[in-house]
């Protein structure tokens, strides 16, 4: 972001050409759009780019914008939006008694530091209730014990009423299965408490002691069917010496795990990711 | 921390001579206290300790241990001080408007990754008090302007009556008089939004843009009465780059405001700083 | 840089305004280019491109690339420039009798790592001469006691004579006068061994020391006529403990400054700086 | 280190008991041996410890030393050893025809960096043989085709040759065979290009590239018989992005590499390493 405030961003991706970035930027240049920010990148043959600028000329609506760039995506076939950066996407949260991460967004919610609207936090942890409740954060109950078919249920009924932009895993710990992710068709980010591909699965701390590792990390990933094999949006990693137990991992781990979270949420709030083949493209 | 939880810790300072380490050792050794970890290092003709473990004997007391080490601390003329690891240090913050570094620590105290006892919140801004007592948490309201003395000593009277073992400054943005650190006499812990020494003072944000640094950072560390000249605790930083706005930067900072600060306490609730002429020993 | 590698690289900057990028692009489209990267900034005002990608048509020389874009640069006020990926920057190298940074570099040209041609190394030092003469590098001994005049006049020989792209002091350790830098009139790029601002000028690792710092650092700037205060172009840390003497800081200073110094003329060789009013644009 | 330089440094490890510190700091305060860096770690049962310090007393020999704490060591069954910190550890540097790794450890030595004495480089191509001549070190070109029996029987004739204290494999890209180190019995040091456990074997960038991973890193472990699975000495990462090649990954990759390894060996010389069940004790 620059000094003077983006209006709009713009995100596309097609088949990569000659002379795409022409008649892109050119539309915008008929639109009296100033770029204050462009990044654009090719591979294998596809293209994507991201913009973000002012209306020098008159304000238009995000729909308004949609509609007139219609045109030239039909022929070019290719995928695109326009955001308002001011526009806070809905959120809602699913966890399970472990109150780092939840925590952790919440309280960047309620200092103003992540704009998201929190819809709801879903867990199946009683226990946390009353937490929730007195931050005021609507909460719902969807014990996972028995025919995970009822349950899930439940909890896409919870996402429908929410209709949120995207569900957030903050450390929820439960496999979500394929027919959940093709019945809630919206992003799914979890946090894996590793650092992928290492130590996949359960109880990575203690398989990172027996290791040996030096350093331990977090990722935070779309979520796809494949466990902990969705693509990655943010790595990061601390460091750890022989002294480390693995109750220790798992306290400075937190600490990752919340940074790496956080910092994939900033990104998807900026309109900064774009998830292609098992792969993101994470603009700066 | 060790796999085995420690029982005791040790924390010691005096003058260096040869054969400290036999006769400290020597000490727990008498008393069946199985050291499990231990540091120690000496620079400049003073020698400095730490040291944790089990109770292989009868278990004693914190008061026990004090008294029976007392002679042999006399004979070296050695600061020293015992330490129950479970024991929670009671914490005042003082903070103003700003919520990211207050409701970080208040959220990690609440998922127990802080082992704290919050005993209050005191800020010059009243418009904090909802969040506060939504979150249960003992609210302070102390304004500013005015006579210093007075304010003070109102800080002071809450200070006296929740007793704490250590103050932090969480994003406090008013200086403490050299009389106030005198009267308090407990450790002050400041989270300063700078690489220190670089960026001294107000706007280190606006000065670090200016100056077209490519990392900005934070600092706790404790107060003295020289402005941001304390002894550090704990630094880091994160890579910026020409795109980020003195708001980016806000943005960022505040994300490592919070690390950094979370990490000196975490270093204070283990015993692991020592202050010494304007340097710190802080044990791994 | 992509998996298809890319063949021309543009760089350019001028006052901004809405269309910019359309017009720049639309050069491109027209010329059957394929922008393979494109990353554009704006920032106070001022418009900063890079371009990097495939000669889709018949390929272009240099020269002729420069010369089609002169009359759009001309209508902008842009200044621009073309560049062959593949061409290696003429380096000529200062440095003192401190060898780790001049073997960085060395040793990163040899192993074919750095993109650079290697012209001389210039030293006030001659006990480093066996080592450069063993190396196969043309060594001037430069002494630089007497009339500054004097030395910085076979200084400015040895330069006009390897016609350089750049100058990298590589722990100088001297003071170049602002008639030298008008004289060189070519980048000149220097490591300082502290994260600036912090501690300017001599012995930095013994200032940190005394301030008790738990990170140390290195800048790599271009150089101006003021001390340790150009524009930054890479930056970098390193964690110490209060167990580091200054000789210890010394050591893994060395260590940062030779990455910094690295990462600094690898940003140069890709084309990726531009340096305005103080501050620099580091394209990733 | 510390401030003072220390003269003697003594390794030890055994069976956990009550009273081993005291054991062994006694015997040190015995011979008027001041202790300036004293860490001790204990865990599964076992004890580590590291000592470094100045003898005040009068000198003695690492013989002398090692003799007089004999009866200790064989009452308490405990490994240890005594070290002259300016004692400079034999090496036999392996390799291939990758360069950067090799000269970074060579120019280290060159500029005083790595206090080590450099005996023999090894390869299987003779193509660097040249570069290897012109700094003067002794080159043993070993070709790896064949009956690996035959080329391991050179490669160890070498070893007993230079008896080194320390075999460092520099991307030397060959798997030796359990013979070979049964054989060879001295510590071997290995820089595998991923962070492992990810990415084990051959073409770990191809296989992050795929996985699309946001750090690439680098891992210094003592080699065992099973492929990169030997104890892991030292581990860095290094933030990449979307726009990274696979060949990006490498040059970025090898920055890392190359910073690891000379880790490694910098707390080897400084015998801080401690091997033990799979896991390394480094000391810092």
């Amino acid at each position: 972001m620059t000094q003077t405030a983006s209006e709009i961003i713009f995100l596309g991706q097609c088949k990569d050409q000659v002379g795409l970035d022409a008649r892109i930027t050119g539309f915008f240049a008929g639109e009296l759009f100033n770029i204050l920010d462009l990044a654009q990148h090719s591979e294998r043959g596809h293209f994507f780019i991201r913009i973000e600028g002012c209306e020098e000329g008159e304000r238009q609506a995000i729909q308004t914008w949609t509609e007139k760039f219609f045109p030239i995506a039909r022929e070019l076939d290719m995928e695109y939006s326009f955001h308002d950066p001011l526009e806070r996407p809905r959120v809602v949260l699913f966890c399970s008694k472990t109150l780092a991460c939840p925590l952790e967004i919440i309280s960047r919610w309620m200092s103003g530091d992540l704009r998201i609207d929190l819809r709801a936090v879903v867990s199946n942890h009683l226990e946390i209730e009353p937490v929730m409740t007195k931050l005021g954060i609507p909460f719902h109950y969807v014990p996972t014990t028995g025919d995970s078919k009822l349950f899930e249920k439940k909890q896409l009924e919870i996402i429908e009423q929410c209709d949120p932009d995207l569900v957030v895993l903050a450390r929820y710990m439960k496999i979500l299965s394929a027919e959940f992710l093709a019945e809630a068709r919206i992003p799914i980010i979890n946090i894996h408490h590793s650092f992928l591909p290492s130590f996949i699965g359960n109880n990575p701390y203690e398989q990172a002691y027996r290791r040996g590792v030096k350093l331990i990390g977090a990722t935070a990933h779309f979520v796809t069917s494949a466990l902990d094999e969705g693509p990655i949006i943010v790595q990061d990693v601390v460091r750890i010496g022989h002294q480390f137990s693995v109750l220790d991992m798992k306290q400075v781990g937190a600490d990752i795990e919340k940074q790496v979270l956080a910092s994939a949420l900033r990104k998807f709030i900026e309109h900064k990711i774009i998830d292609w083949q098992g792969r993101t493209i994470v603009f700066h």
